[in-house]
């Protein structure tokens, strides 16, 4: 299918859908559930299970350290992880434009593939449309994720506790200032790259090894600050962090600076939020440090009860400025960035 | 949020999509389920499950008989349902062009969160993304469903066999006519609707009580054809056809012929073919003809062996024309109808 463009007709349902499942798809996505070809998969799983849904728009369809594709196993991946799942199996819907590239679809097709070897999981089935030139903007990929839940009490937003333990993955802002620059035409040091990453195999070792986890969140969309903000909210409890605490890279932070963006809104790909007792923290941290992106793994601070610090209401996120002042995190305001995901 | 429209931060994952969610997804979606907001949802269900997924782009959002939102719980539905399962969760991402009237995205929500709670399914995971005017048409929604599977072995494509009967649960065309005559603007007769309906207590009454159904499978994008051409490839047999026992609506015959389409080849979204042994045909028809748009439900044909009808080859679909004749009724070859479903 290599130089051409692609036609309507391939969305028909007809003859042609069917050979683009056939040199396409399942070429790349090769296995034996996707094979059988019929209206849906059969899945042999157990609950309880995890599901999540994530469409991906991301402009532009390339960056450095990943794509669309990657993308949309990763982030689904990650999604379903944070409920201290296993995922095992994914869908995908293509929406895409007539006239796109052939070649173009093969390369995201291809690291759709790839994503979803390395991670272990199966894309079992699938759906493309194809919309008039002009009706959607080159592709947009829908992926939806299940799995097996492997602990119970699964981590929860709403099981922080005060005196738990925050962490961090790794660094804040890397995929929204790569996503930012791409798009401005910028070019900022080499290493701003995206950290768009499989987290499941860290999530599994997080449960099953260290234990006793009370939430995990990927702070995709909307960044730290507003990940935080949402589980201070649900566990009704005030998320303190130590703004020297939290890993930026110097790139990444020049990046920001230069554009007036702050990276702790900034969306992430590969990195998550653990939070659990205190005297966890560092046996999670060690896990931490060996996953995707692990080296900055950091304590960042504590969950406190309402009344430990100062007028802070339950649902609230008081950072700690380098300066030894205090400051209210807020959920993001407005938009910094469309297209980020 | 009536007679606003929608702004690029309502997809920022920040303050303004915490209140789209709160204000419009958990208020028509309201489940227990979907109310927890963690990244993914928590389900309990046992295997063997069926999970399927399509992405919804049709044009016009609003038809008769139905709305973007109706056919995205119907289509799901139906699709997990025809690997003889019970649909029990769907997923939900919206994908969104900045500046679309909210009453719009109210009303498709709406009809959504009625036609899932007709099905007796949950919506208990979602995802929105607002991308920037011009960057898609309108809106696109793609829903995945999940299913506990009730038979073994599940109907598939690959199990029609030599002597089976072919019955179809009502007549043909009806929900593709109506979007082409609504984007032509043209008015055929008040009865030219979509045929959008969830199958699933059908099929429920169809594994379990007449029981050994070899396959089910729903005509949409294809039509009757294509769908027949598939089944006949995946099962290695011949389907045998009687054209003159097809029901097609009169009033979409005439819509047909003045338009130059073939009914056959036409997108149905609440219509499905059966194809079991002969002997329960009679059970199965009685069991389509209460279902929904279920009055024409009727017997078209039969599945032969390779051999039985003259020089008609294993993945053939002959059709019995009303003078008596013989002729292949191929797959669709080329593009009816872009943004059908």
């Amino acid at each position: 299918m290599s130089g051409e463009t692609l036609l309507l007709d391939y969305g028909s349902g007809g003859r042609a859908s069917h050979r683009l499942i056939s040199d396409l798809f399942l070429r790349h996505f090769d296995n034996p559930i996707l094979g059988t070809l019929n209206d849906a998969a059969r899945l042999d799983l157990t609950g309880p299970l995890a599901m999540s849904t994530d469409s991906y728009t991301v402009d532009p369809i390339f960056f450095p350290g990943g794509d669309i594709g990657t993308l949309a196993v990763h982030g689904t991946v990650n999604d379903v992880s944070m409920l201290g799942a296993r995922p095992r199996y994914l869908s995908c819907g293509f929406i895409l434009e007539e006239g796109l590239d052939m070649d173009i679809l093969e390369r995201v097709v291809a690291s759709m593939g790839k994503a979803a070897r390395e991670a272990g999981v199966f894309i079992v089935t699938g759906d493309t449309k194809v919309v008039p030139r002009g009706a959607c903007d080159k592709m947009f990929i829908n992926t939806t994720g299940i799995g097996e839940i492997l602990v119970d009490p699964a981590p929860s937003g709403d099981r922080a506790r005060p005196g738990d333990a925050i962490l961090i993955s790794g660094s804040m802002g890397d995929h929204g200032l790569t996503i930012l620059s791409q798009r401005q035409g910028l070019n900022f040091a080499a290493d701003v790259c995206s950290d768009s990453a499989s987290l499941n195999r860290v999530v599994e070792k997080l449960v099953l090894e260290v234990g006793d986890i009370h939430v995990l969140r990927d702070p995709t969309r909307g960044g730290l600050a507003t990940t935080l903000n949402e589980i201070a909210g649900q566990s009704q409890a005030v998320c303190h962090v130590l703004e020297t605490a939290v890993p930026v890279r110097e790139s990444v932070r020049n990046g920001c600076s230069f554009l007036g963006l702050d990276p702790l809104y900034l969306a992430n790909e590969g990195k998550l939020i653990c939070i659990l007792p205190e005297e966890r923290a560092e046996a999670a941290l060690a896990v931490l440090r060996e996953g995707p992106h692990g080296e900055h793994a950091a304590r960042i601070g504590s969950v406190k009860s309402v009344g430990e610090l100062g007028a802070a209401r339950a649902g609230q996120v008081v950072m700690e400025t380098a300066l030894g002042g205090h400051r209210l995190l807020s959920m993001l305001e407005g938009e910094q960035l469309p297209r980020i995901c």
